[in-house]
């Protein structure tokens, strides 16, 4: 099965927003088996829609199309798509109840507006969207699939995951792909690559191995076509269990775990507690760490401590330390990370301190300049980097990498 | 004159990689009035790229073309183009002295295969790359041009603006657009389009709005064409001035400037700090607050309360106030908000109190129940919320509600 993405949007067309929908949207579909062929971003405008979509037909059996579904005036995918295919609009109850209790349990009034949310083309399918107010529309042509969807990303993922992708499973047969993908971290792609050459060189020719490095992880993607998923399965296993093992306490976990929800299994199982005590990075760690949900098991929280006041005042980092060695230094993190475990009652303890900039940097502590303390019941590390001089960057990548610490810390004791 | 970019490469179908070089192309063009009609994304094929060519031809005047010039041999454009232009490779002398330079600058020495970086369409003019190895190569035929560009971001971006935006100047009288995008908080896009509703019908044809949400905020876009900048930008004030009076305090800047960087910037100019106190929210209020440069001038810190114990020992709370009302309730939050701004020495305090989910909900207090507590030298405001069942989002809405808040008593006090 082929299929096209077409979004719509004159935002994506001046750049106002970078189009992630797409590469998302072409993530899922190759993990199912469906070859994209096009991706197009057209302009609200009715000509260029009409134009992609009959541009697509001629490419394609799978047609998804997002954005343009909000409901002003500037949105007009909705009365586009229903003229062109010969669609009334219709008021459907079901979906219109569904919005009226959707912005009841808000505490808001449904508008004139909100409520036209619920007038759809009379001959699509309604793809239920239980996360807002534009629902999924879908056609079916000439054996072709034609999927109107909102741009909102979780909206639109949200209705992929929930709808179409079960809809396609039941009814096509999609050819098989097993996918297994290993989760590394602390480890650079061009060093894995090295590391496991001689694996990647026996691997025959209908498994691939992809590496998709994201800020601090790489993940490993082994993609098999065959078959049987059964023969599939067990072939893929030899070689993740090659590469595991080549790559030891790298590899924290599988199919697209996230680390910090590694991290937080690992605290679980040994029934510690984790404090964090934050200066560059700003939270940005207990925002990580929070957004895995029961994370409260082993997270009792943290102190941003943005001023040398509040390391002082909040962790117990001496006045005399911060006037002699600076608050970017290896005597401050150490400090902060044994005042944050006392702080917190908790077994482990990670300090950040550094100059995220682009300004604070000095010659002898450039931008990018990062001190981090882990600190365990038995052990304490602390180490200093330099990530580079983008703010945004640094604060992620020592963010990842005092997790990386905490990780090797938690596995290697 | 209208645009069109074709990106070239299966990893952008496949979601490897997110196409960020169509947006900057997006920006750049608009903002020289170039109107970008499609952006197309096809695979390294020679049938997909001519295509994609084709089509842009009967759309466009200009067309770009990224990726798919690099030496291996998955990398087709070059050939394709050349094929599809009816011209010959032949090797270009000056550029393979500069590649060779270039590798020998670098201690490097120039490969057979990067030498043929220089066999070059003899019908192309080449648009020199100071930065790589693959040249700009340009085409002019029936009126438009056609140029092909290397993938790698910083390199098409230097061939944009030293090699193509000189040559659209100097050839071309290009048209005049004006944007001015209006940035609103704390109000939905529905609720903005009524209250807007006669100043939009009131709009010439020659100035559009689009309405842009993201969560939490709605940026307003005015795009004006027309002869003459200067009275542009006179007609697009005057709507400007209108929707701004119209939504008050909503406003909170211009021109994607980030909420956090408005808030930022009103404590800074009132001498004033702000200090977190951050249970459900987990840190992310922090983190967003301290991705803007300079936070240090008025962000002390804060204290994420994940545990009721952090809650009791960091900001005061009482316990019996935890054990009476629990921590998810008015009397929390408004003890952590008073605790937080005392342990900060801060003139404003915002305390976030909540169940974020998927977990934790009970009757009395579902999923999505966040209490929010915001605390200036004079006021302390508490609201109770209902932000849905999906626990990023919670999360997200917390945040940008508790931030909301926290700017209404800035502008209103």
């Amino acid at each position: 099965m082929r299929a096209e993405i077409i979004t719509i949007g004159d935002e994506i067309l001046i750049g106002q927003i970078v189009d992630t929908n797409s590469a998302w949207l072409g993530q899922q579909l190759s993990v199912l088996g469906v070859e994209v062929v096009q991706i197009s971003s057209v302009s609200d405008q009715r000509i260029a829609i009409v134009e992609a979509l009959e541009a697509a037909q001629g490419r394609a059996e799978l047609i998804l199309i997002t954005g343009g579904l909000g409901p002003t005036k500037d949105d007009i995918t909705k009365h586009t798509l229903a003229d062109y295919f010969g669609s009334r609009l219709e008021r459907n109850d079901y979906v219109y109840s569904r919005l009226k209790a959707w912005f009841e349990q808000r505490g808001r009034v449904m508008s004139e507006l909100n409520g036209r949310q619920a007038d759809l083309p009379h001959n699509a399918e309604v793809l239920d969207n239980e996360l807002g107010t534009a629902q999924g529309m879908l056609w079916r042509r000439g054996g072709k699939l034609i999927l109107s969807m909102p741009g909102v990303p979780y909206e639109m993922k949200w209705i992929v995951k929930n709808q179409l992708i079960p809809l396609l499973q039941r009814e096509f047969a999609l050819p098989i792909i097993l996918h297994r993908t290993i989760m590394t971290a602390g480890i650079v792609e061009s060093m894995i690559a090295e590391r496991i050459a001689t694996i990647e060189a026996e691997l025959p020719a209908h498994i691939k191995l992809a590496f998709l490095p994201r800020p601090g992880i790489v993940r490993l993607r082994l993609s098999a076509t065959g078959p049987k998923r059964t023969i599939l399965a067990k072939e893929v296993a030899v070689y993740e269990a090659r590469i595991t093992a080549e790559l030891g306490h790298h590899v924290y976990g599988f199919d697209d775990q996230l680390f910090e929800a590694a991290i937080g299994e690992k605290l679980k199982v040994g029934g510690q507690q984790l404090a964090l005590a934050e200066s560059c990075t700003g939270g940005n760690i207990a925002q990580l760490l929070t957004s895995i949900s029961g994370a409260s098991a082993y997270f009792p929280g943290g102190v941003v401590s943005y001023s040398n006041e509040a390391k002082i005042n909040m962790l117990g980092v001496r006045a005399e330390t911060l006037a002699d060695q600076g608050a970017v230094s290896e005597a401050t993190v150490l400090e902060m990370v044994a005042g944050v475990r006392e702080k917190f009652a908790a077994a482990y303890g990670i300090a950040v301190s550094g100059i995220a900039g682009p300004d604070g940097g000095t010659p002898e502590k450039p931008v990018g300049t990062v001190w981090i303390a882990v600190q365990g019941p038995s052990e304490t590390w602390v180490r200093l980097y330099n990530f580079g001089t983008d703010r945004a960057l640094n604060i992620e990548r020592a963010s990842m990498q005092a997790l990386y610490l905490l990780w090797k810390m938690l596995v290697t004791n």
